[in-house]
């Protein structure tokens, strides 16, 4: 079982990696070829893949063929598909085979940059990648870039920069015991993602600073209502700190009125982020360019190229015009990490929290040549084109209805058979199980929200592999599964 | 130079995705053949990088093999080699065969494991694989295990933890504008890393928080002086909220006293967490397993495989008895995440800050079956014999000089040739440009630190392709650039 480069020490042969890399590459290229031949969301119960495995690692080492076979036998039974056309949940978030080549690679460098010096190229082209994506996006050059691995990072920065300039010597003194400093607030909406309060409670200005501004009927901000708060908080003493809008909401993808946002933030001083982490791609299709209007306005924004841009998770791009706070904020160099060309480089190290930064912005370069401005755009399209689609069946239906409006790929609706009155509480029973039964047969998995208290099933598209007959497919389970008993 | 499937919407197709993927191994098979062609150190100039490439993404999609041919024509020059066999710079972290696979195969899938039903196999298999390397390092079960990207977000978290049980409803209500609150301290040692200064700024307890031990001739914290730190704190009003030891520090790896420490917290009711980034893997050789002695009296505790069990970056493990309470202080659960079997699983989001997980167990999975305990305990061995080597070649020579001892596998050292008096500023300046003369030459590449006030050469030895005529190498260098004008 053993193979022959065991007995010695080092890394496994090079003869043996091209072998079993080979072997590796036609898992996937299988695997890639048919992910539907497995149920997307996985059947297994809770506690069958750890019991499934001893519960001590083996004294001797195995063959790379044997521990294939493993994962192949008892790890991807427990896996939920990602990769299957039928996933509708969530964001569909997808990769593509120039991501999964260009992450091999990534991890066969290994080369970590903390410093310009551990590789020059880890800094240079996530600032070249980064280029191009804003430039397609259509950001002005005064955002400066950098790759964090998850938008609740992105985040989490966002917001600590807002809060160095807006705590005086928070750095060095810190907030508790300084009764001079006042309480704080940080906007968003009723529909925004849930980083956002956990990046308040981690940064210590605690949940109850966050304060939720009500969304209009279209799920959007009431710009309104939030320079009503911020007043209002002024008036008692609370410093407003920053608002966070959002382009492209979890729940319905809605599209704060950024412009409107950024006006009010303008006048109270206060940072604005934008979370584009979902929506920030479509603005590459020129017709989607407008849901990023007022973006140019704001302090900050994320947009995540592993959830619409065909990139391996993970990988979370930030763009801040303040990137010289963010510095001030978190930049710190020990003896060990100096070194004679700082002043003349970007250390990456210096903007943020995580010193070790892994090799990311290859793929994102691998991935943006390979499919080019054009093929990006007519797949985004393509997705969107899918989402119109259902939306337009939901909406002919009689026993169905709509319920958000789609600016990108994701569809709201819900079953509401006509003929009968229905109580909420009944209709959210009635929907829940027509979502169990719909992801029960493996063929498709999508999630819900709530919309206004009610129970709301999400269809989203943006998988490469998803074409037309699976969003149709996944119309006839609802309609057929929603007549069952 | 397009291919064929580029016309059609969707992935690259399975066939071309093979076809490239054959191509990217042999890019990886022959790289790890030969990492020692390239210097070790990239001797590009800033900038260089970026100026090759163009500003813009191009329009058009192109073939993977052009867009691999720019990787090695035009990236590759600019990576600093963390494969080559003379890198002995910070730690010398190093990846492996099975662990490259392992990313593909992960990044192929590209399952996100914020919830157990997102894919039960990401969250069941890093239970499984971090229980298999806490047995290896003979912590107790009562450790509970989560990986994060980082040691940077590992001991975020950790001292995140820490504020939760130290600071009266932080979560809810945070620290500014509460008179209430006293101040708070968080210890450390003057050779501790600087994730835990980052960490201290980004929880707003403020960089004053963070008091700094002075550590002993061997660079191990003085456990006296931190009780009598803390006492003395106590009395001036200030609360004791975590202290943090290392084992394995970054400069020297000297392993601070935890028993000590330990008891110390204790008599406080003080949070400790141990730094065993590098460290922590040396406990799985017997005869280091001493190293650990304490930590099991901790709270939390680090370990890094992407340090020192060939795990490719990034995968940071972090063991924690009281997950409860990180979990008190970071669950939170919209509706849209919201799962039935959410009281029977343990879904990952609920365990910090970042939302999004991608399916890092899987490599540590893989390595610690390809090697095996056995396999890994050899070179772990290994490693530390060639730095005892590599240290009995400095003591025995009249111009060098060791700076501190070599507890695992790093060497600190300089040169000090005989025959005259040096002031430390010559010492600085010969030094340093030995240093750069050794790492122009690109075979090698070492940093550097500052132990109380002496610029000091760092040897790490830590790469799966390092060999003792690499370290034979980087000394006679050492010795034959010394002498040159």
């Amino acid at each position: 079982m053993s193979d022959p480069d065991r007995r010695v020490l080092g890394d496994m042969d090079p003869e043996t990696f091209r072998r079993e890399g080979y072997r590796a590459i036609d898992w996937i290229a299988d695997y890639l070829a048919h992910p539907e031949r497995y149920p997307v969301l996985s059947r297994v119960a809770p506690g069958d893949i750890a019991r499934s495995l001893p519960a001590e690692a083996p004294e001797q080492g195995e063959a790379f063929e044997s521990i294939l076979a493993d994962f192949d036998r008892l790890i991807v039974p427990g896996i939920t598909h990602w990769n299957h056309p039928g996933f509708f949940a969530y964001f569909a978030i997808t990769g593509s085979g120039p991501g999964v080549l260009a992450e091999a690679l990534s991890a066969a460098l290994n080369a970590q940059g903390m410093l310009w010096r551990t590789s020059p190229s880890v800094t240079e082209l996530e600032e070249v990648s980064l280029g191009w994506l804003r430039r397609l996006m259509g950001l002005p050059d005064a955002f400066e870039g950098v790759i964090y691995d998850t938008a609740s990072i992105s985040t989490l920065h966002a917001l600590a920069t807002a809060r160095e300039a807006a705590v005086p010597a928070v750095r060095a003194s810190g907030m508790p015991g300084r009764p001079e400093l006042p309480r704080y607030r940080v906007y968003c909406s009723d529909q925004t993602h849930s980083s956002i309060d956990k990046a308040v409670i981690l940064l210590g200005l605690g949940h109850d600073a966050l304060r939720k501004i009500p969304s209009d009927r279209a799920f959007r901000m009431r710009a309104d209502l939030l320079a009503q708060a911020m007043e209002e908080d002024r008036r008692a003493g609370i410093v407003p700190m920053a608002a966070v809008a959002t382009v492209g909401t979890t729940s319905t993808t809605s599209v704060d009125p950024v412009e409107e946002i950024a006006a009010a933030c303008e006048r109270e001083g206060v940072w604005l982020h934008v979370d584009c982490a979902y929506g920030g791609a479509a603005a590459i299709v020129p017709e989607c360019r407008s849901a990023l209007a007022g973006v140019e306005r704001a302090d900050s924004m994320v947009v995540n190229p592993h959830k619409w841009l065909f990139t391996p998770f993970d990988l979370s791009a930030f763009y801040c015009r303040r990137m010289d706070l963010l510095r001030q904020a978190f930049s710190l160099t020990p003896e060990y990490l100096r070194t004679a060309e700082a002043g003349a480089v970007r250390n990456l190290m210096d903007t943020g929290v995580q010193l070790g930064r892994r090799f990311r912005a290859l793929k994102l370069w691998m991935i943006l040549r390979y499919f080019g401005a054009e093929g990006i755009r007519a797949r985004l399209v393509e997705h969107m084109r899918l989402a119109r689609l259902f939306a337009g069946w939901v909406d002919a239906h009689p026993d169905f209805e709509r319920l958000a409006p789609v600016p990108f790929s994701v569809v709201c609706f819900r079953a509401k058979p006509r003929g009968r009155e229905w109580s909420e509480a009944e209709l959210e029973t009635l929907n829940a199980r027509l979502l169990d039964a719909m992801n029960a047969t493996g063929e498709v998995f999508l999630s819900h929200t709530k919309l206004n208290g009610r129970f709301t099933l999400r269809l989203a598209v943006g998988n490469l592999r998803t074409e037309e007959r699976h969003v149709a497919r996944a119309w006839e389970l609802a309609r057929t599964l929603l007549l069952e008993p």
